[in-house]
């Protein structure tokens, strides 16, 4: 009954100092990490160096599982290309999935909002539902609350999904070497650039839509071709790839170097980000994830992703070296080159 | 991957037609048995014909397990005697519990409303890592988001919790037997009553507190006494000991018969549900549990639930006939009978 993984996180001990929740805090970013650092973790895990990992590898009965829970408080409930319902089923089978497992239970709770239309929640159970058979999840149980009007943007889902672990693959930021190369397995922010626009809050129009999906076949190929030359993966979602990056790197205790020209941006998602002041890098991503794979298998992990339905953009994105230590690097199409900080503040509020 | 239990439930399939969703959909009663069974059910299991267990019985890697998901909406976030953070987690241990299961792993999960303050949720974490060393749960991880200020709350908190199952008892309805004995572990509608107080909607006052307490060392008790006599066991939190035993009836197609002398109800609850117009039988309770137990063995269970620490109060509070079929009967103290349905509508809302 004893035995997730546990790393020793090598950066310093965050303390949580601000006097109340801010929407920063939910945004995945710098404040999101203090708050779980320096609050949860203290007193929920015993430890101040709890490394946030996707999902926790626990065993009950000498069987060896993963398990990983997520709410989902995305405002508007549909929107273009997806919905609360698939996001919450594919969410957390994708977390499964980098964590290196494949989703089979699910539990799901629902805290209601009275006034919510019968037909709005029919779709959503209806979508997820589509979304479980698709990913080849059971759903085994649940709980319904219903709240006062007006306190939970029609509804909140939240969703704990358990999974046996795939086969040869063992996801540990302690394995990660330099000269490792990061895979990413298609365009960033598509997801979070979606939603924006969908919530009509800004004066902008785009034709983006983001279908929400289980990356497990990509994990799968990814799996299969390299197996143990798989060293860490992550679905970059709140705070985007750079968040998960620079958490990483803080991990493992090296640095990153990513290849701005590499990297797959959609022109909607880049003209969204330039005219809003936004790093791609830093906008929430469903259906995708990096991975970090051994140099001489890379290519051949590269190859199995895009020859699998829906991965046929992925691309390598980068590399793991000694230097600079703890940070994430990136040289620009024009041969200079920056530092890119995990998200600080909260520009794409309620995204999953 | 598919062996959870299964109940053919006997009663008339259910529909659900109403057009929107209302509060009385989250109290508990009937108007979410129609929820549940006439929407989630249907779409969710497959199946119209689910029975509403507290946890679902599956295996993942031929090791048998329980598992249950609920989220908790407290209002207020602390009552006498508890707040939601004990109760998030004594609430999923106890669901377990009366499954037959004894927690052993956590995940936890946060809608936290912006502005709630730092002290405020930081005495919640710190009453859910208490309840969970009480208890000897391990919290392996969780989710935070933030929503606006206004929504929430001040917090939302989901548990989901896993557990090994205990030997020797069988939690299933087809096994109950008329001239079974219906054991309560203790006074009827504390939780509830003092949760309606504390809310200081009603100009009334009273010296009721409530320690919300995880059932196990009870019903541990219960299962050592009378091991496989054990037929069934709930603990009546929504919609009280009327709706658990109800839906008991419907699941068994046998009558339930209570001796209204018999059952314990403490002064202060009696006064608060004479003055509104409540039955002490669907009023919500925390930390208490019904059990069925076979008449040979009941005797020995409820003495091993009496020398117990807090089953003092136990009782055997009626029992098992073959009619009314699907119905429960009270007998009253002047020797009278009346039929008790499941709660309808929504007498106190948002107690769990």
């Amino acid at each position: 009954m004893s035995d997730e993984t546990k790393l020793e996180v090598r950066g310093p001990i965050v303390k949580f100092r601000e006097p109340q929740i801010e929407m920063a805090h939910g945004a995945g970013g710098k404040a999101s990490r203090r708050l779980v650092e320096g609050l949860f973790a203290p007193l929920l895990f015993g430890s101040q160096r709890q490394p946030l990992n996707d999902a926790a590898h626990v065993s009950i009965d000498g069987a060896r599982m993963a398990i990983t829970a997520d709410s989902f408080v995305v405002k508007p409930l549909v929107f273009p290309g997806g919905s609360i319902g698939e996001l919450a089923v594919n969410g957390t089978v994708n977390d499964l999935a980098v964590s290196g497992a494949r989703a089979e239970i699910m539990v799901v709770t629902f805290v209601l909002e009275a006034g919510l239309s019968t037909v709005t929640l029919q779709a959503q159970i209806q979508a997820m539902a589509d979304a479980a058979q698709k990913a080849n999840v059971r759903i085994v149980g649940g709980d319904t609350k219903v709240v006062e009007h007006g306190k939970a943007d029609g509804m909140y889902i939240t969703t704990t999904g358990i999974g046996g672990l795939l086969d040869g693959i063992e996801v540990d930021a302690r394995s990660v070497h330099p000269g490792d190369c990061i895979l990413l397995s298609g365009p960033v922010g598509d997801h979070g650039i979606t939603i924006l626009l969908a919530r009509g809050d800004l004066d902008l129009e785009g034709d983006l839509q983001w279908d929400t999906r289980s990356i497990l076949p990509l994990v799968d190929a990814v799996a299969r071709a390299a197996g143990s030359g798989v060293r860490w993966m992550r679905d970059p979602t709140r705070g985007g790839v750079a968040t998960s990056l620079n958490e990483l790197a803080r991990d493992c205790g090296m640095g990153m170097v990513l290849f701005e020209d590499a990297i797959p941006v959609r022109d909607g998602v880049r003209g969204a980000c330039e005219l809003l002041g936004l790093d791609p890098l830093h906008i929430a991503n469903e259906g995708q994830f990096l991975a970090i794979v051994s140099p001489e298998l890379a290519n051949a992990a590269l190859t199995a992703l895009q020859s699998t339905p829906g991965g046929e953009e992925a691309r390598i994105i980068g590399e793991i070296r000694d230097e600079p230590a703890g940070a994430v690097l990136v040289t620009t199409l024009y041969g200079g080159s920056r530092i890119v900080d995990m998200l600080v503040g909260d520009p794409l509020p309620r995204i999953c």
